[in-house]
């Protein structure tokens, strides 16, 4: 019978999506920066308490969904599980079952699986802070496994990350999700719905892979909209000056720092999967974990390059934008230094010695229009022929 | 019976922070720049000592406190100790004893809990001289562990820090604090007070753990701070050109050489602390440690990312700095360029040429005004169409 | 009997080089800056596919094209595979076996040789995917090797890149090419037919051996191009101030990334052979292997200086425009300076006053040319002096 | 008997100190730059000998003083050598002998010692080089440590360094000073002589331990002293523009990179021993070597942190000459502003047209002063509201 | 007897050194750039070659030369080898043989003592190949080492490198030069034909080190010419602004990139040495080795220092122009500034508005020069005040 806490499970889900990095693009004042903010808030919440300590820290507000997949040989089941008291039900033998956990921020749903599961309560509340690093812990009975999930949010040109928690035991795959992980693990999903595909085929282990080879190649596709757009800005600092472009790789310079945190221990987190397990990963999977590390690495490979590139986008612009200046104020000094003569000329003519013959030269005002035309087209002449102009 | 020394542990606590790292904000010229200031003394006083002199070199002038709690089962009694020869009487058996001791600067006291417990000259030495870098030294009836707690002074905008040390024996552990670590290690003995407290379970090891969590933790809520003051200076900096932010930035790369040396060899300590200890870290408590290496190593990537944004601190200024002159210096010129040619025009008609047809002209007055209206508004328009204004 | 999907083999080649990495010296808002493009495109139709999935996503449009090379002390036998069946014929025993693929992406001509060769399913996705960073594996059976071949386009002064991946058995070497690697193995070809060349007499990890040294010299022809191409921009930005450099520079550090990413996992690959193998490599052979590892250092070495060079390419640009501008800012401000006092002097006797009785004399006039000549000629002979002109 | 070249060893000590590494805050053309000169004389000297020829290459004028000390138990003899044969009576059992030597560089003296202790050709021949880097060397029979004693010039500025090198025999320590180190090895000359000291207890490990102690405190002291002259100098560049900077900021650069080849090595040397050493070093002086590794750390991360600002301090030096040099021009550029439309005014009446209304009204000229006025005091208050001033 | 094409031996030694790296302190246009051609037409020269063919690649056209050396016991014998059938005589028993070929570029020369003393193909290409980085390859029976002969071109200021190889078998030892390496082998040669010394009575080890440490000698006087070369463009660079040094500063930085490629892999070589050798190397001269690798190191620091120190050239060089130039236009500015209300005064008075009083009056005109003096004299003042000017 679902106890009330559980109906918090139908809440619905927030409009705006909690995973936002930040807003590029925005003026720097009113930029919400949801990267810090959140990062902040949820360690300030935590200070304090006794480690182990159950407290959903994540901003993830939507219904916590528990998704309950079986299979064996040819049988395969899946349901919504609705009712916590449902989880502890025996397993049939023999059978691999996957629970995922979208939303998972309700220390009431964690703690229950852990006992369930014999999860150790440090584990439990890693899986409430949505706040770790890629890591992998071998418990013994069980991997646990963190790792985030990156996208692109192409409107506001930003990464967002969610993070997803695996717990790999011999006949079973825990998987928390920071929100729903959408289009992400579908197609695991779909394949496993499949009689043939491998993924169904191998046990727990095959399908622990399965996950993190589509989060994987999430990244290669995140990164790329990222590389796009960091080519767009290069492209725009070529051609034009925008002021506005500073706080714009301020804030890239900020992905990529992040980036590197997401990225750079996932190749550890790979290279200690291939190495640990015990009995828990076989030696098919780790064939496979070979395959993955060479993804990571070139995912890291493309962070790496972001970067640098990203690194040398405000050197870009100062120099395009020096660039810029200073054909304006070239052009402008020479515009004066053309005049500046020209000036001294109608000085000279307007004193008012008696004795300055030129005055009464009837030609001598055209000539010294002529003699002006003559200098100023001269110096003209001369600063394109020094290619100065 | 309390010795007349033992007096000197009720002087009054100084008004003045002692540990503030140094002024930002002030001008560059009266900044105390206390934490080179501090360091500096420190280390002269001691030159020419033998090794495992016994001098209190910290700055920490308030009276030195001690707290004994004792716990087995379900007793636990907590008292101030006012007299050192108390320190001595026999403990008893399966208790588990921790001594605090606030404003550790007296060697009398060391050298007492030194000669009770067994302490090596060179950890009494040590305990004593703030200035330690955090590290883990395996002296086989004990673990000597040296760390700093981190806080962030709000008003000064600085981050602010005291030494821990940690003894950690068999059924005992000494911490020795610098000033009186205030809210740092409350939570710790507030959790040790309930019955039913996974601390108050465990053995001293567990005891210890708690602590490093506890000092771990603040670094999160110290570290934030500091994030919060960059980002600020770093709006600031977009926003409007301070003359004043240079000596700013300049304390806060200080701030972030400081960092390094309190966080980096942190991971080096608790992972020394996994693999050494023997019988004195139980196998339960290096779980706990695991995570807070975890813990650690986090702290290290926001050290490192406030590193970076502080190094990129000094090109930003710079860069705004530079945009905002170069606006002002090529509006000045565009306006003079205006100008040059116009005053060119009326010099020309108040040259005194006997012949010169257009000064008698009743329209060449107004005439010329029209022409310098047009070739003036003909400057702007082509100024702004090439996108210079 | 060839069967239809063979035809396809025979697909004219397309006329544009597919592998070229970018299009420098072009305007960087037409650049097609192939290099990431095509990175992206692959990745992306990709995605969501399960591991192992043989789906040919290079765009190398050749048609696919096998030559089979057998040879058993003096006998050799050259002909071009045209029938997928035809590959499975029991080979001799004792001969070596060398198939060569060329524009290798075909899916079922990879599966073939899979099923013949035994090859691991994920070694077969590899070779398709022709985005795999350089690697070797050891699957017990035979060695995979992935590895670029490196050329240089002379009219587009950019690198052009192709994947090359071998299969290394006990008696036989399979080789895929991205496109048709045109001179790189033709001199290993030529140097197999005769007699009583080292290569004809090893086994088939000479041959690999003869191939990977081939690749290597390649490397060297590539880089020394590059050299030049880069010590000619760089004698262009010391001699002129190419406004246009800007974007070349940039091309330049992208291939230079690039660059990295193909040589330096080279080295781990060579060391990973010599090492690795078993009896698949004989002693022999690592010799030679040593000695390739060598070659590689160097071609890294070669890299890394092209990457400092590139990098400093900026700050040379930069520089040299400042120069030249500080020189024309410097000559027209001492041009004006010049002219500031002369036009002061005109000014005052282009005063009214009644009483200047400097206006009747009638060397006035004369004077006072000599006077400015005087001044103005002092001034040049002053900023002379001073060195500023 | 003293033989004549012995009698050497009285020649005066020169008044200039010879290890001054450079001459900074004096212009940089006429810097004497001893350091490098000094590393450069001594380097050509040698070349083209065989190695260890023994030739005495420092500068150190000085007379050669050997100074030797024994004890055993309570007694202690200390004693001036003044013949060289002397050195090889033989010394009683358990008594410990140090032997001091300054102003090691007369190769006759070196010789004679490495016979009596045994001493390996290129040992000797590294005594007598002054230009080596910290090592330790084990050769079976006793321990051969150089480092280098840091000073510092208060007059000059500058670090002084001179070379100590120290043999460790089971029952003997030899030390060679460059020049006689003065106060550093008077500290522990006193504790030696004092009864009760751990120093005189100890053997002669702890003798060693106790003079690189002395040398890591001498670190301290000379580095807080550099320390403050690069804060000295930093507000200098802060508050105002000292154009003689530069030269000082070069020298000071290259006191860091001395400093790093002086103190890095340190780190390996005092890890060497900790390692070696068989039965030369007890496992009690370990754990004080250990204590002293630390110190050895933290003279490292003062250095690291000193070599981190001095980097800075050019990019300081350059931002607030700018920011200075800035306001200077934006501040005249304003001023010329102001002044180009008002003499623009004044060019408009001194036209000569003969139809000007204006210059007939009696009130025109006082309305063109006000106007004027009016003009240039608007032009500061906009500079002012755009806080342009 | 000499065949023809020994003949060639006697051929006479080019004028110009062939081993100039390039040439600084000429114009970048017509600079050779000898270091990147000569290793740039080696390679391509090389290319499409079977591994291990014997061409002579390297630029020294000098005749070759043999030069035999045996010694034993008492007896030593030099002679010329004119002929090379000569090589094959059968060597005393006991007795060390050292061979030394000068301009080793003949492929004849190579392969006839290949064949006599069994030397790999690989290692007979890499001795006529003289583009080698330092090695060593222990190929069971001989080891093999090369590495670089560093010099200085006094005149060109430029460092220049030729290759030596080492084959060091049990009695014998065989070294080639690229060219004639002149004064840096001939030391050797004259300590081997004094009786006693230590070179002469040991193995071919001995001899092998004692080259190796003649060349690493060779190496600080080279370096050290370089640092005077470098020091007096520092000075330079700070004492005028010299246009020309831009070409000078990326010549410098090409030779520090050279320097890292000879210098780095030395260490590794000589640690190496100390490892490997078996029989080969004694313990004896392992002990000389590890001196050897001490000064090593100190080349690397040297050279470390260097690419240092010309990495800050271009920033100081550009820091100083932009000084002096700032100098320089803030002098015209200030000069401008003082004649900009002058002039403005002057322009007043020269309007024709029928009524100003003061055109009138007869003292207006001296009193407005006193005025005029006065301001553009305070002006002075002011910016003089301002510490401006």
């Amino acid at each position: 019978m679902p106890r009330p806490r559980d109906r918090g499970i139908l809440w619905p889900k927030p409009a705006v999506n909690p995973n936002r990095l930040s807003t590029p693009l925005a003026s720097e004042t009113e930029m919400p920066n949801t990267l810090r903010r959140r990062y902040r808030k949820k360690r300030a919440r935590k200070s304090g308490l006794p480690p182990g300590a159950l407290v959903g820290v994540g901003d993830a507000l939507g219904p916590t969904q528990m998704t309950r997949t079986l299979w064996s040989g040819e049988a395969l089941r899946e349901d919504q599980v609705a009712d916590l008291t449902d989880i502890g039900t025996p397993r049939p033998r023999d059978a691999v079952t996957w629970i995922n956990v979208a939303h998972a921020h309700q220390a009431e749903v964690v703690r229950r699986l852990g006992e369930v599961y014999g999860l150790h309560p440090l584990v439990q509340e890693d899986i409430l802070n949505h706040d770790q690093r890629p890591k992998v812990e071998d418990h013994g009975n069980c991997l646990f496994v963190v790792l985030k999930i990156l996208g692109f949010n192409d409107e506001a040109h930003e990464l967002t990350a969610e993070q997803l928690s695996l717990v790999l035991g011999p006949d079973y795959l825990l998987s928390f999700q920071e929100v729903e992980g959408g289009a992400t693990l579908e197609p695991v999903r779909e394949r496993l719905r499949a009689h043939h595909a491998r993924t169904r085929q191998g046990r727990a282990d095959q399908l622990a892979y399965a996950i993190l080879d589509a989060v994987v190649d999430e990244y290669f596709v995140a990164l790329e909209k990222l590389e796009d757009h960091v080519e767009d800005l290069e492209n725009d600092l070529l051609s034009t000056s925008r002021a506005a472009a500073l706080p714009i790789i301020l804030q890239l310079k900020r992905q990529t720092l992040f980036l590197r945190h997401a990225v750079w221990p996932l190749r550890e987190v790979v290279a200690e999967l291939q190495r640990a397990g015990g009995t828990l990963v076989s030696d098919e999977t780790r064939v496979y974990l070979r395959d993955l590390y060479d993804h990571v690495v070139q995912v890291m490979d493309m962070a790496e390059d972001l970067r640098e590139t990203v690194a040398g986008l405000l050197d870009l612009y100062l120099s395009t934008l020096n660039l810029r200046l200073n054909e304006v104020m070239k052009v402008l000094t020479l515009f004066t230094a053309v005049f500046i003569p020209l000036t001294f000329c109608v000085g000279v003519y307007g004193m008012n010695f008696r004795h300055m013959p030129e005055l009464d030269w009837w030609w001598a005002y055209p000539a010294l229009w002529v003699l002006m035309v003559a200098v100023g087209g001269g110096m003209v002449a001369y600063f394109r022929h020094r290619r100065w102009l």
